[in-house]
């Protein structure tokens, strides 16, 4: 794309009450903007992020068979009050029609999925199912002041499964911790997230969290690094040290952020829909349940977070926006004709660039704006690079490198295309 | 995709309170779920005739240069007081959060995507701009008997743009009216929607609207067949005709569904916001605004209205959520070897197949199913397609056809492979 048809703009500040560093590097990106507290648009270059980001989820998801759905935000009353939630729910946002006819926005979806697989299935050869969704939630957060970390309305895959058995249950959930370092892993912040034991309500021992170490994070974890196991500080106590044989001294603490959970619902949303299904033998018994969730408005902002430099935003190549950004320098004819091929010549290998061919535009300018926006490869034509067009003419470096080097058109494509 | 790993199954009978053709069909095949009136949610089948209808429309809009973004739902109420549409649209949605502070839920996003805009652009070099999303929508509908024709919580294609002058605005607005065409199409019903003058509002003397002639249709539009042109009903006088050189002779009266609008806006929404450019010589003026507006699940309705059958629903290969429904009848080894066999082909080519693997499921049951769900294609392999194992041994038959034929697997795969 031709960053002189893009409308978004980089900006030298972010709007004064946002405090987040995530927030501001974003929006003075022009990846998102701001609308509120807790709320926010998605710009072309961020709804680029939150697309690829999307399709290492779904992919990830569709492998251990979930099947995708999309469900309502507008939620019936009557759902909400079956599990206790209409009034146990402090986040909640109802609204009303002019009857005075309330519905819930949805922040979670066992109130709906679950009336849902209550239609279709009852024999015990129905199961296990799984399904999911990448849907926007809201909830009604007083103080979001974390940027994409804690929103209002925001966007999750929230994921469901419904089992006969405890054994089948346990498997699954086992699979998904996999699943989930896999993604992450896959976002780029692998490295540095962590499977987390945290407490689990009323149902089970433990939930697990997957939690990234960052100074931003609004949680604090204390980590084994050896065994690569983290606790979350509300379960650090000598019974649950002993139980997962942890020593205290080898614990060092962490501010994290929550960037994915799994929960073993047992019968608690079941239970209220009786949803239940009859075994071999003819006898009833009530569905078992786990969830799993990852904020993708969060995991995009964990990135910038945790990977963000002084100079701006560094993006994993698996999600940045596009892979190289080709930065045209001066508009002497030679560099304008030498950048148009490289353009063209990267579109063609389909390689996805975003070229900088703004007329009157600063060097400076240019180099700051290819910082702050992060693409993982810098590619410069200018007068000076064109000076080695012997040696290759084009000056590339990656974002996360000081230094760069000339190399030719060739060799640049060489890098994304075997 | 297995049939037998689908978690949905049809149903006899759509909920009670569905009156419309459309929601009935689709909740009988398991592609919808109701939540309440008006709200439903996307089952794995509807949201791959969904994802399908959606990458039509993004394509087309990428097109013509827009640029995709995603908005909030949530819209803060100063902006739509500078419109005067707080108090003045009586279908919008209001919530409130515990210290009393409202925010509306989107219904369209003029009053987002120009405070986002004004931003970025200021002057004349930075035009035409032009933005799109694919998005839920809130509208307080108090009687929502149409199924997926309308909604209270919908999802809607919404492309804004923006102008230096009218010449300009003029020359998009007509490439849109081709642009739209191109979508229904492409849809499957182009054969059914026409261009349809309508009222214009305030400002311009007509909107265009795309109107899909069906007898659920809850507008009256009367189309000269000639010219492939309509009026909607409420601009039918002698002045309209005459301007427009129809004879009213000539004008045939139906019930349509409005499929798509586009609309001049003129100055209605960036005037409030003081959304303006400095032209060449340094002057300030107020850009102007053109609204495009596609309702993906009103299309998804539509298809179904206009072309279900007493059968049930009829897909247009485009949208189809499966090319192809491979039906496995018997339990016989031989058909099962077989079946896995055209099954496993079919896939490796790439081929979408929804597999009806089910044991213990009737031909007639099958059968009906198929008819049901609507993919363009049914393929059957039966004790009986295997007697005519020399003339190929599966028996294909379209969805609109009455009469299949034998062909081999080969013969098979080479109507979607070249």
């Amino acid at each position: 794309m031709r960053q002189s048809k893009l409308f978004t703009k980089t900006r030298k500040e972010a709007p004064a009450d946002e405090v987040s560093k995530n927030a501001e590097l974003l929006i003075r990106g022009g990846f998102v903007h701001k609308e509120m507290s807790g709320v926010y648009s998605y710009l072309p270059l961020g709804l680029r992020v939150f697309k690829k980001i999307e399709n290492i989820i779904r992919e990830e998801m569709n492998k251990v068979g979930g099947q995708e759905v999309l469900m309502s935000s507008m939620q019936p009353k009557e759902n909400w009050e079956k599990t206790g939630r209409w009034t146990g729910m402090d986040d909640l946002y109802k609204v009303a029609d002019s009857s005075g006819r309330e519905v819930a926005l949805g922040p979670t979806h066992e109130e709906i999925v679950v009336p849902i697989l209550k239609n279709y299935v009852s024999s015990h050869k129905d199961f296990p199912v799984v399904v999911y969704q990448i849907q926007n939630k809201f909830r009604m957060e007083l103080r979001a002041k974390s940027g994409m970390l804690r929103g209002r309305e925001f966007i999750m895959k929230d994921m469901y499964s419904f089992h006969t058995g405890q054994e089948d249950f346990e498997k699954f959930y086992e699979k998904m911790k996999e699943v989930y370092k896999t993604v992450f892993t896959r976002a780029g912040i692998g490295h540095l997230t962590y499977l987390t034991f945290a407490s689990g309500g009323t149902f089970s021992k433990y939930s697990h969290e997957f939690q990234t170490i960052t100074p931003a994070g609004e949680d604090t974890i204390y980590l084994d690094e050896e065994n690569g196991v983290a606790l979350n500080k509300e379960v650090l106590n000598d019974e649950v040290l002993g139980q997962l044989n942890l020593s205290k001294e080898k614990l060092v603490e962490y501010k994290a952020i929550e960037v994915g959970n799994i929960f073993d619902l047992k019968t608690k949303y079941s239970a209220p829909f009786d949803l239940s299904f009859t075994d071999d033998k003819g006898e009833k018994h009530v569905v078992l349940m786990g969830c799993y969730g990852i904020g993708l408005s969060r995991l995009m902002g964990t990135v910038v977070e945790a990977l963000a430099d002084d100079k701006g935003i560094i993006w994993p190549e698996s999600i940045a926006p596009f892979a190289v950004h080709l930065l045209m320098l001066g508009e002497d004819e030679a560099v304008l004709k030498e950048a148009e091929k490289v353009y063209e010549s990267l579109n063609k290998a389909g390689v996805e660039v975003l070229f900088d061919d703004r007329a009157g535009v600063s060097a400076g300018e240019k180099f700051s704006d290819a910082d702050l926006l992060g693409m993982p490869l810098r590619a410069v034509v200018s007068a000076r690079s064109l000076k080695d067009l012997s040696s290759g003419g084009i000056e590339i470096k990656k974002r996360t490198e000081e230094k760069g080097k000339i190399v030719s058109l060739d060799e640049l494509l060489k890098i994304y295309v075997r």
